[in-house]
């Protein structure tokens, strides 16, 4: 029998619930492929704050750290919006990743046949959609220094974020897209703004130098403004996406909300070696938070892109992405994708559909 | 009478085509309500590098300067994709916006009764969408120092981009949103990265700073990439946005294809004293440029903006766009917001259509 460590950061709001649902799908579907997992659970973000003063305390991140993966649920909530920036519950996401080294976020988007009317798109625009964002995750204008706000000669106040990549960075995000995008439909389109960002005009010569080696994957180029909008005119146009680190912050979640199901959807973040980071790109949602109303398909998700991602069980993964289809099949559907029509459930009762099917 | 010098700047692609009817169309709503036009029109962009090997003259910057008010048509096109940086057609707009210092860019996102069937989203959601975003122009990454692609200690390339604003060009491009949203329906959000750029904290404080000298307008903030998908899931939200240059870049072209009409769409430049500067946001369309195509309506909608903001005549602004939406009640439509039951006309026949209600 293999057995894997995995770290459980269940985080702030409705990350407790959709956590202790993913976990009972995980486990399940990792006995039926002959996996044993050892779960640890610690505090991250705002209950880490409440609890210890810290968003991310170090016994939680070396539990984090010496696991084989890391299932995360959600970080953040009001109580905590006016903290100061060193104690405010989303620092524990950019420590994380940054001690972590995961560059490489992987945030698919896909609007599924069943749930293509919750989509703001029209019918004809958005069915079919399925990329997958690759956003470089550890570097850029999050990281870069100098930063801070400072007073200039005049006495003034002036706020300073650099955005800057060097060319390893660049190298190895394109490589993991361009591997993504072989195995996909073979259409890698990074994102940038060359025509005015030098921090972008060398990500684009990195990127093109690259695509020799990737003969079978077709390169293509677009500027930050056009990818906003061709996101919402034909988003089907796109197979894997490679963009630096602000970018894809931003349009992941544009493309998310394109696909009208934004608690469906589940993220890796990998790094070159050590375990990945897995969680919904969902928030914390604190106005819904205990009241057992939460999708957990996302986290559900997740967890089947920690086993294939990170821990290269594509079996396992895949019982997991079947059985979420079947409990949609069946009519099951939570709150913010329920239609009429449909059996709306809660999150438990989400969770046990899946576990049914698994 | 009235004199007005007019610096008409046709650029490239159909750039020549709709600065050509919108000037018609100023000529003729200026004449009515009294004011006399003196047009000089200069080469910039593409068309400048062919005849005189740079992206902005000098004489054309000078005209522009010394009129009383800008149109530009477009720039850009496939034939000087691969220049050098500093001869790219682009750069016109970059030095313009520089030395015009023209910080305060408008952008309305409107979407009309007679297009809604033109968007890409549901019709309940894109019905009524009015708001218009205050794009901050001539500071940011895009002007930042340092900037470059330099050589690090260990010998590789790394591209360099500075955010920065001091706290009097956040304070300026406020008070422009404020007044903004003043004659608006009085709500402003505020867009920005606060969680994780100082760039931003600042930019928050001082916006929230300048809130009390406006205590008619209600003022809100956003995270670019929730901004990004509450676009898409309720346009109908926002009222007055204001951003900074980049995110401003992007979230303007979002919200210009959400009203599925880009060809319609205006924007204005403006500056603290100096010309304005008056542009249609869609781009030079090279692959239609020539072939009376065009759809002319955003250029005239940026002559009456210019009007408007940039002579200070209403009267004659509104005419402009009274004609325009008459022309579009009798049924007349450019192939790119054509629907079946109307008329389809050119670039010039949509001219004289307007021209008619003047
Ligand atoms: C919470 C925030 C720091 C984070 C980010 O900007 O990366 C979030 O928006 C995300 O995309 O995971
Ligand atoms: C052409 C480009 C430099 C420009 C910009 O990024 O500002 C354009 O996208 C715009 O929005 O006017």
């Amino acid at each position: 029998k293999k057995r894997f460590n995995i770290a459980l950061l269940p985080g702030d709001g409705i990350g407790p619930e959709v956590i202790s649902v993913a976990k009972n799908v995980l486990q399940q579907a990792g006995s039926l492929e002959g996996l044993e997992f050892n779960f640890q659970e610690m505090p991250v973000g705002g209950a880490a704050l409440d609890l210890v003063g810290v968003p991310m305390p170090e016994e939680s991140f070396s539990v984090a750290k010496n696991s084989d993966a890391i299932l995360l649920g959600a970080i953040g909530g009001y109580k905590w919006d006016k903290n100061e920036k060193h104690l405010r519950p989303e620092m524990a996401l950019y420590y994380l990743r940054r001690d972590l080294k995961v560059f490489a976020n992987l945030r698919p988007a896909t609007v599924l046949p069943q749930l293509v009317d919750a989509s703001s798109l029209k019918r004809e625009i958005a069915e079919g959609v399925d990329m997958m964002i690759v956003r470089e995750l550890t570097g850029g204008i999050y990281f870069g220094e100098p930063r801070g706000i400072k007073i200039n000669e005049n006495g003034e106040e002036v706020g300073i974020s650099t955005e800057i990549y060097a060319a390893h960075e660049i190298d190895r995000i394109a490589r993991v897209a361009f591997e993504t995008a072989r195995k996909r439909r073979g259409k890698l389109c990074s994102i940038d703004k060359a025509n005015v960002l030098d921090a972008s005009m060398l990500w684009r010569k990195r990127v093109t130098a690259l695509a020799s080696e990737y003969p079978d994957v077709e390169l293509s180029h677009m500027y930050v403004d056009n990818a906003a909008m061709q996101l919402i005119r034909d988003p089907k146009q796109f197979d894997t996406i490679v963009t630096n680190n602000i970018f894809g912050d931003i349009l992941s979640d544009e493309a998310s909300m394109i696909t009208g199901s934004i608690g469906m959807l589940p993220s890796a973040s990998l790094g070159e070696s050590g375990p990945g980071l897995f969680e919904p790109i969902h928030g914390s949602a604190p106005d819904i938070a205990g009241q057992d109303k939460a999708n957990p398909l996302a986290t559900i998700l997740s967890a089947a892109m920690l086993l294939k991602y990170g821990l290269g069980e594509e079996e396992a993964a895949k019982r997991i992405e079947d059985a979420v289809l079947d409990a949609l099949n069946k009519g099951f559907r939570t709150g913010d994708i329920y239609s009429p029509g449909n059996k709306l459930v809660g999150c438990k009762e989400m969770g046990e559909e899946v576990l049914k099917s698994v």
